[in-house]
């Protein structure tokens, strides 16, 4: 196994070596950027680097500009042993990017094109490193919408949302990354570029997009992605209610989706977040939920007044579409750790999924679970994808740390709460951000011996252990 | 690498010890079954029977009540270099199931039961060797679908349909097998089982369900399904049209996909076809188009109206409803291979899919290049899946061979035809059928290098080479 340990001298001649075998590579060797593109937006490592714990630095940054390139230098990283951290623009919160000595960044933000627009079959071709909005901008002007709306749209790229199993915000009509991916070009390790075709669908074998999708940079490099397309809406309704329960806002949702309508956005904020979110007159100690959908109006209508009558049947009081549309407004902003933490605040998110049987439950001992811990100061949660089978539900905890003292241990207690309240009633430790490093002893917990396959896979693929190591699996 | 070659003497001391070590475990060694048991419904091998030029008959069939003896007979198998060779019902049309001397045919039909079913979650959990008719009909006692109606529903399998990436008629709204498996466990070819938790969605690495899913017993073997369930529809609406030509059929059904609607089934023959199975007034020279929606009410009545609008828009003439039950009525009916045999006439169906702004193309291009295949009586097609990028066709191909003269030449012509066609514009050579024996020259063209990657799996989950040798890709 190759570690990040080597000697730097050594690491030192090999890279000289990539850059004379490819005299086009830009790179750099140091400064701010390699600084910053060394990390993603982990709360854990904006702690640590606040507390001069900890600042992995790695020791050069490729920016490749094509595949080609991509597949270059991963194959010249598993002949030297030199391992390779994928950076899309850095938006995981899941500690998947933390490159340090003897390591390289493979920055791929020069590969930001869209390469082809199918109006007629409705796909779109795009290089991996283009950011989610200028995407989504770009297929606006031309009249259509991809309907992936992760709240990082704005800081995550096209490829990050494929490497990291994304969902969106739309995702009940729309879907979620592997719903929307057609087909895709990925580097392997070997330095071979490989292309999954477009096509509708297929049966030959297993869907090779599923061995990279979520895979967090440890299998592959995608260089190229087809996603599906949608006609820009027609139409937007939305509109809001107050719950009397979390309760009763979690049955009106299994009853819409058992009924199968597909609103695109559906969202339930238990008490805590509808007074901390929002400002909507008497709704103390109540959740808001938000039912919001879109496309043609023919389609759209019916079903705003079917789930109408559905959320009233619950309970359900009408509190107009502004709520939503505030929402709507602020939805794309990033909390800023160094914000927090500069006033003492240690706080996350932790996205978990489970079924509709098991979800009052999950709300209540997840919650539970997270106020036990020492220096809480807020455990709260709501719901942001829905299925037919159930749902996820996105915890936010909140604790005070005068100078950020025990500030690491109380972060690693209150994950290790809401995981181990989730894991104990059957539901999935991550709906949508993915494993990176803060989930990764939970992953064998999950999947218990599946694990293997996993590892063996990662042996299949990354027989030199180059690719992004430490996250998700290690290979044995 | 474990051919079937082995020494038979040798295979008896081996199954011997089988049978030892696993005193409960039912086996047959010869007689009607096994040999019925050896071969699936590939339409080449019941022409090789008839012709009596080949039918290889396993050495054994071993039928497992439960998970651990799926599992020890695979151990025993990569222990001991035999192949296994996997059979639900053995309605597979691709080869995927032919078992020489030398081999054991894993029969799961004792595997048949319901375990569990979840009316809050709308989920079910079956054993693999579930009858697909027996299977719906237990769901609709209770109340529920699955959804799932591929032609072969009374003679396949639901471990078959994860086996073998199946598609119902029924797709476009409930989905394909792939958006109906929740969960599995799954046996590998070491011995070990492996669960994958069934749960709403997750982002704990790639998604491993899809390493089984279309393998076709090549990587492991499913012991255990759990899949989404609905609840019995509450309506159901038809529609049959006359189209003035098969490109207005298309065109119709790309902008019904477009605009967001997800009838369950759309299907559109083409003249040839509408004038072979339905006897439909004024329809000469015409495709027929079929639009069913079911579901709630509110919700299925304003997609009828608009698709209405559209199809009319495209040239589309209302032909009423009767067409569309008649099919419903005849739907599951398989045609016999030795009927059609002992009249001289040699036929199959190949699926394929394309994009939309191609399925013309393929429609003409595919039957001009059967309809040139030396012998060839008749070559059409039909859509039965659609998709918001593409669609499938069902191409059908009947030749006429005076005595099965020439017979497995000219099948093999005709399959080379359309899909060297459907493969030179850029098509799928599978859309739901797979890939088994019939298709396996033609995943290497379809996947260029990513082929390799296939391999690797292989190697990496089979490495003895024992899961059903010779389907779907070889090792190296």
């Amino acid at each position: 196994m190759v570690t990040s340990n080597d000697n730097g001298n050594d690491f030192d001649e090999r890279f000289a070596a990539l850059v004379s075998e490819m005299p086009g590579l830009e790179y750099e060797r140091e400064g701010e950027i390699v600084a910053e593109r060394s990390h993603d937006y982990w709360a854990r490592s904006a702690i640590e680097r606040r507390l001069g714990i900890s600042a992995p630095v790695a020791s050069a940054l490729v920016r490749p500009v094509d595949a080609a390139q991509v597949a270059a230098v991963l194959g010249w990283a598993s002949r030297t042993g030199t391992p390779v951290v994928p950076f899309g623009l850095g938006s995981g919160v899941c500690g998947g990017v933390l490159a340090g000595e003897g390591q390289v960044v493979l920055d791929l933000g020069h590969m930001n094109r869209i390469v082809a627009l199918d109006e007629e079959s409705l796909t779109v071709t795009v290089e991996p490193g283009m950011r989610g909005s200028d995407f989504e901008e770009e297929l606006r002007k031309r009249g259509y919408t991809m309907g992936h709306w992760p709240q990082s749209i704005e800081v995550s790229t096209v490829g990050g949302w494929c490497a990291t199993r994304a969902a969106g915000q739309f995702s009940t009509w729309y879907g979620n990354i592997e719903d929307m991916l057609l087909g895709c070009e990925v580097a392997l390790a070997d330095g071979r570029l490989i292309r999954i075709p477009p096509v509708p669908r297929a049966a030959t074998g297993p869907d090779l997009r599923a061995l990279f999708l979520g895979s967090e940079g440890t299998l592959g490099v995608f260089t190229e992605l087809t996603y599906r397309i949608h006609p820009a809406p027609e139409k937007q309704v939305c509109r809001a209610y107050a719950m009397p329960t979390i309760d009763a806002g979690f049955e009106a949702l299994r009853l819409i989706m058992r009924a199968g309508w597909r609103p695109a956005v559906t969202r339930l904020y238990d008490d805590i977040e509808t007074e901390r979110n929002f400002n909507i007159p008497d709704t103390e100690g109540r959740s808001i939920l938000f039912l919001l959908s879109e496309g043609a109006a023919e389609r759209i209508e019916p079903e705003a007044a079917a789930m109408d009558t559905i959320v009233r049947a619950q309970g359900g009081e009408d509190r107009g579409t502004e709520p939503v549309e505030t929402w709507l407004d602020h939805r794309n902003k990033v909390p800023s750790w160094d914000d927090l933490l500069s006033g003492d605040v240690v706080a996350d998110t932790i996205e978990v999924a489970i079924s509709w049987d098991r979800i009052g439950d999950l709300y209540r001992q997840v919650t539970a679970a997270g106020r036990a811990v020492e220096g809480m100061a807020a455990h709260s949660g709501h719901l942001s994808h829905s299925y037919t089978q159930g749902a996820n539900i996105y915890f936010t905890f909140v604790g005070l740390r005068e100078k950020l003292e025990g500030a690491v241990e109380f972060y690693d207690a209150a994950w290790d709460a809401t995981l181990a309240a989730t894991h104990a009633l059957g539901g999935t430790v991550a709906h949508h951000h993915g494993i990176g490093r803060v989930r990764k002893p939970w992953l064998p917990k999950e999947l218990g011996e599946a694990v293997d396959v996993l590892r063996a896979l990662k042996r299949t693929l990354d027989p030199a252990g180059v690719l992004n190591p430490g996250v998700l699996v290690d290979p044995s």
